[in-house]
Formats: structure tokens, C-alpha cells, sequence
């Protein structure tokens, strides 16, 4: 039989990988604790009509889509916020505002594999319900510059934008929803030429160019001259009033925001208000990215509910840290490798391990069978800090044979002294 | 629009079980490495041939199987051993053994919901993979005892069997392997007369009828019994020695052994070894189990190589811990509201909230411009115990307003001083 390989896009993480994106995950409980955030976990499995209702065309198309054995069609969810939005509306319904939620854990998008991008991936996701304040979005971005702080990335930079300046253009020219969100999937892309097409008011189709130039390097005046740049249309000018105070708001809170976008829009349909995302210059693909969505809870049966939120991806922050060299704090604990020296004394050499792992340490026993002189090799070859080889003669005595593997030196140690002797 | 509920058979975990859960997750990692194992983490979504070759018709039935938009046929891992066993045979055919993996993850089984079983569940699984020595069974029962002692459940005990014995026994009367696995699936649901009416060979029915009596309030007893009766069953009388000898083992290393069972099978195909399960008294459905699986991983392509493990319901641990009352020891941080008195005073209040978030302390940012009574009221339900509030006054001396939420006191402290004040 030949050997079985993942499933195309799918791939599996090896110890070293593992490891860190464990670390990662743990950085991101972390940063949730110190905002107040509280975990929740939901269903990989939700009702395609949840997910489907507003992740916009291009996720929908993406997602796994297939039917249960009971006839339900499901999908296995692309992102977090359909769910959280799912329990906005239902168990946490009369739950006090502001709920702070967290979600960690696997998502699926049918995209073409790429460094970086795989059909599972991992997400950090923080969501704020229940206000449209600007210090609730600062918040997002906040803890997100924390979060990335936190897993030793460097150099990282924030891009701020603003659905609201676009929608508001827009719907002063009374263009629908549905022609915004293509209009805004497509700038999102750069298409500026298949955007423009769908605009047939002139005065909107100038006011939207126009505001594509608006782009200096000091992000303050280029939120500036969005200000100015949309003061006759009513709600595009509030919400270039919010760029402003939540631009100002982020930086005064240490957060460095390299750009600020009008023409930014990110591809789900759901936002309404502030988006962003976080780069650093090693990669040219997010490694998070989030913003505000006021409506999404209303349109899942719930009261009218302001919402902003962020999800992290995980794989990518761990990419990052490989090509940035982060590497991981460890608080490593000693290891041990417990070697019999033959079979009678198996269940004594047992009871030493368990008792050495009551103290914290790291033991690996030798349960191949294999000789000493073999099994020492092998401990060295892992990096083990010490063996304790157990020997008929010193088990008499109550003792062990002790090497420090670095050190290369040997004593024989009463058992009950090994852990005080091993933790040094 | 109505609600979205989750899809029948899902469950959304909020927070107090959530934290449960990463509880219980993080005591699975820690007995993994005090043991050796390290973190692997492998596909939700896997070939259906990998899934479905050896896990077992009832398994097989009930996996969550579909076609991906690359027409491949796939399924959602309803285990983890045969994922480990793939990476067996190819990422880590050359490591040197023995080779020791932790899983920890979602499962899928389209099963009837009930209490402690639903259609998505967790598991953490322990692998050790290259070794046939009955010292690696024990170490996979042993650190199972000390994961459950870890997460502080009590009670508990374990139960353990070797599918060698029956198949030893039907071995001698040429039962085809696919009887034998239709045999054993009855036995394991205690359908014994279906189970006998499969045998034709009177002498084989006597002696497997017979193995059925010998259980006894002693386990050594009981595992001895088991050794005279198969003596004449030469690969039934290795198994039965190799019981005996894990017992002894395992029972010497502290792990409370409450049953020997001569019938005992478990659902899974692929074991052909010692098998075990670990019970509360509190809920009749194991806590975890596992065992030896020789044929796997040659079965998927690999050299021979015999390997054991073991796979913990994570879900089942923590409706253990509730029904036990046992509470996860937590290092609790100090909780903070951060409240600003005013418009003009957030983007200090948000400072101080960043500073104090650097000293390790939790803060809660007043995010939904409620006026400072509103506030402190719901910081004092949510058992936050401080609250700083940012005033101009204050600020003017660069200090804020601290309130001890449970001595009802407050005093005016510099903000250079508020973390040092809130540590205590």
C-alpha cells in the first residue's frame, strides 16, 4: 500500500511548528486576559446559511460547503464572526454590554495553496459588542499591536481605513447595497477601472477618483484631507471624523500606524465602519485585520447591536516570527532519560520516573529495551540534561546511578535525593 | 430574519466551560511533556481512505464524509491515530524511536446527542510509536492516571484487557480477520450471542465461553485465571503473559487497576494489544482508552513497526470535573476599570489602561461612554477590584482617582504609582 499524504492545501505542523504556534495561541489568552476578553469556543461545523449571509461572494465561494446525514446543508466556517454574531442573538442575548469575546482555532477557505496560505488555518479572534464608540475600535487595535508585541515581532505596521467614507459617497448617489459591496470588492483588489464602471453618477464617480488621491505619507494629514475632501456628503464626513479620532486615539496609545487608506475595503461584506489590517515588511500578505460591523447582529434576528472586532492569522504571525527569527520564550524544564539495566528492575525504574515527574522534570524512560551504552547515546542526541541508570546493586543501597550528560560525570545518588540533586 | 441555533449535534462553549476546557488542555500539555511527548498537529479534514481503512464499520458509518471542490473524497477525523500512523510512515519515517506525539483537537462523530457525547468533541491523544515492550503500554495508562490527577478528579479507575487473548483463541480455529473484528464489536457491546453464533469450531466456542467466566474481584487473580485458561493457545497465552505483566507495571506504578476484563474489545479495529479505559463512578462513559496497534502503520505503507496510545475525551473530563466539583487552580490577576470622566480625558484613560496592561494587570477600558456611577456599578458585578477614574482635576498632578471596589475606600494616587498600588 502506498503511503497516504494530506489532502491538498492541508498540511501538517511538526514539533518545532507546533510548538509555536501553541506559543502563539497562549500569547493571544494572554492578551485576551489583560483586556477583559473571555474565550468562548463554537462549532467548525455552523448552517451555511449563517456563514453564507454576509462573508461576501468571493468567501461564500470558498467555503466547504457540504450536507450532514441529516439532509443539513453546513459548511465548515471561514472565519469567527458569523458565530460570535450567531451567539450575540441567542445565549448571550441578555448578557450586559460590552461583551468582550475571544475564539481560537481552525478555519477553512477553499483558496489556492500558497506560502502562507493554507485551506486550514488558525485564527486569534477578538470581537467588542455592544458599542459604536471610537475607544471600542482603538481597543481592537490596541491589543492587537500588544498581541504582536507580546510573540516578539518587530518592525510590524498598522493600515487604518474607513468603509463608511466610500458607503457614504455612494449612497448619496442612491447606489444599493449589493453594487456597493462589488464596487468595494473590487477597489479592495485595486480593480479601480471594473469600480468605476459600476458608478453612473458623475459627481460621485469624481468625489470617489478624488478621494483615491487623498494618500500622503503623514497619515494625520491624509485623514485630514479625507475630512475636507467629503464635507458635503453627510455621513462619509462623520465617518472621516471617526478615521480621525480613532487614527488619533491608537497613535496617542503607541501604535504605529504606517498608512491610512480611503480606497482600503478588505473583502467581507459585513463592515460599516473602521477596518484595518497589520503588515510586517517581510511578507506581503496581513498578518491580521479586522474593523467594525453595526449591522450584522440585527440582520441575524438580533436587537440593533454596534460590533467591531479582529481575528489574528496565526500561521502567518508564526511565519513571521521564523522570518524575523522572533524566537519563543522558554522556561525549560530539566530532562531526564531513566534507563533499567535489564529487565528486573523494570517496575523499580518506572516508579523512579513517576517520581522524578512529580517533581516537574522531564523523563523519558527507555522502553526500547535497548542497552545502556545505546540508550545514553540516544539522550545525548536529544539534549537530555541527565540519565539515571537503575542497577541491581544500587537499588540495594536505595540509590542510582546519576550522569550529568553535559558534564560527563557520575555519582551514585540516594533516589530520594534524585529530583532535589537533577533540579540543582 | 429568526435566530441561528448551531447545527444539531454542535455546541457552543461559553465561557466558564470554555475555560474549562483550555484548562484541561493545558494540563494534557504538561503531562506531555513531563513524559516526553511532543505537540504534532494534523488536519481536521483527511483523506476518507486513511480515516476509514482500519477505524471500524461503526466508526466508518458515522464519520462526516464529503466531496471537496477538487472532487476528492475526504471526511472529518472522528480519532487521531490514524493521522499519527500517516505521519509514521512518511514525515517522520526516519526519526529515531521511540517517536512519543500529543494531539490535541476537535473529533467528529455523527453519533445521537446525549449527555457528554456530541457530534463535535475534543481529545488530546498520546502516541508511542516504535516499540512492542509492555513498559510503553504502561507508561501510556500512567500518564493518563496522572492526567487525571492533574486536573483534580478523583475515583477514578481503570479497566483493562488485551484483544490478543480472544484473537489468539480464534486464531487457533482459523476465524478470518473480519470475523473476528464483527466478533469482537459484539463483545464490546455485549451482544454475546451474536458474537458466539459467528464461531463454528465447538472447541474454540468452549474455550472463548469460558474466558467469559473468569473475572473476579482480584485483578491479579483475574489476569492469572486468564493465563492457565489459554494455556494450550499459544499467541492467547503471550497476551495473556503480556497482560499480566502490564498490570504488574502499572499497578506498581500507582495507577488504580479496579477491573481485568476477558471480554473487554473497545470500537476500534486496529488494536491488537493491551487496551484499557478510564471511568469516574459518576458517568458510565469512559473518560479516555486506548491501546496497542501493531498493524497500522504498515498497513499504511510503513516498515513493520508496533506502537500504542491513547485518546482522553477532553469534553467528558470536564463534565467529570463539574459533577466532581474539582476546580481548576487558577493564578488569578487583579482586574481593573479603567473609567474616564469625560470626552476629553480618553485618550489619557486609554495611557493609563496600556500601562497597567504592561505591569500584568487586567483592565477593563470603559468603552461605552456610561457615566462614572453606571460604571462602577457593573465593574462591581463583573468582581472587578479596582477602578481608576480619570478625571482633569487628576490629571492636572498627574493623578487619577483609585477605588478599592471591595473596601469601598478611594484615595488620589500618582499614575506612576497606580500599577504598584493595584499589585498590592
Amino acid at each position: 500500500m502506498p503511503t497516504f499524504q494530506p489532502v491538498r492545501g492541508m498540511r501538517d505542523l511538526l514539533p518545532d511548528d507546533a510548538e509555536m504556534l501553541t506559543y502563539v495561541m497562549s500569547k493571544a489568552r494572554e492578551t485576551a486576559e489583560l483586556y477583559g476578553y473571555r474565550e468562548v469556543v463554537t462549532p467548525v461545523i455552523e448552517p451555511y446559511e449563517l456563514l453564507s449571509a454576509k462573508s461576501g461572494e468571493e468567501i461564500r465561494q470558498r467555503m466547504f460547503t457540504f450536507k450532514d446525514m441529516g439532509d443539513r446543508t453546513v459548511a465548515l466556517r471561514p472565519e469567527f464572526t458569523s458565530s460570535i454574531a450567531r451567539l450575540a442573538t441567542t445565549a448571550f442575548k441578555n448578557e450586559p454590554k460590552p461583551l468582550r469575546t475571544l475564539s481560537i482555532g481552525s478555519v477553512y477557505r477553499y483558496d489556492e495553496p500558497q506560502r502562507g496560505r493554507y485551506r486550514e488555518f488558525y485564527q486569534s479572534d477578538f470581537e467588542i459588542i455592544g458599542t459604536s464608540n471610537p475607544e471600542a475600535d482603538s481597543e481592537i487595535v490596541l491589543l492587537t499591536d500588544r498581541f504582536m508585541k507580546s510573540v516578539g515581532l518587530s518592525n510590524y505596521a498598522f493600515k487604518l481605513g474607513h468603509v463608511g467614507v466610500i458607503r457614504g459617497i455612494l449612497n448619496q448617489a442612491n447606489v444599493d447595497e449589493k453594487t456597493q459591496n462589488a464596487i468595494l470588492q473590487h477597489m479592495d483588489k485595486k480593480e479601480f477601472n471594473e469600480a468605476f464602471e459600476l458608478i453612473s453618477s458623475e459627481e460621485c464617480l469624481t468625489t470617489l477618483k478624488g478621494s483615491l488621491e487623498l494618500k500622503t505619507e503623514d497619515v494625520f494629514k491624509t485623514a485630514e484631507r479625507i475630512e475636507s475632501h467629503v464635507e458635503g456628503y453627510c455621513k462619509a464626513a462623520e465617518s472621516a471624523k471617526e478615521l480621525s479620532d480613532i487614527l488619533k486615539l491608537v497613535t496617542e496609545g503607541g501604535c504605529p500606524v504606517k498608512s491610512v487608506e480611503p480606497a482600503f475595503a478588505r473583502g467581507l461584506e459585513y463592515y460599516t465602519g473602521m477596518i484595518f489590517e497589520v503588515y510586517v515588511p517581510e511578507l506581503d500578505i496581513a498578518l491580521g485585520g479586522g474593523g467594525r460591523y453595526d449591522k450584522l447582529i440585527e440582520l441575524f434576528g438580533g436587537e440593533p447591536t454596534p460590533a467591531t472586532g479582529v481575528a489574528h492569522g496565526l500561521d502567518r504571525i508564526v511565519l513571521a516570527m521564523q522570518t524575523q527569527k522572533a524566537v519563543p520564550a522558554k522556561n525549560r524544564r530539566k530532562r531526564v532519560a531513566v534507563v533499567p539495566v535489564n529487565e528486573t528492575v523494570k517496575a523499580e525504574a518506572l516508579r523512579i520516573s513517576e517520581m522524578l515527574r512529580e517533581a516537574g522534570i522531564v523523563v523519558e524512560l527507555e522502553v526500547m529495551g535497548r542497552k545502556i551504552a545505546k540508550s545514553l547515546e540516544d539522550a545525548d542526541k536529544r539534549k537530555v540534561d541527565y540519565a539515571v541508570i537503575v542497577g541491581e546493586r544500587e537499588l540495594k543501597q536505595s540509590s542510582a546511578m546519576l550522569k550529568d550528560l553535559a558534564k560527563r560525570e557520575q555519582s551514585i545518588v540516594a533516589i530520594s535525593e534524585l529530583a532535589k540533586k537533577i533540579a540543582g
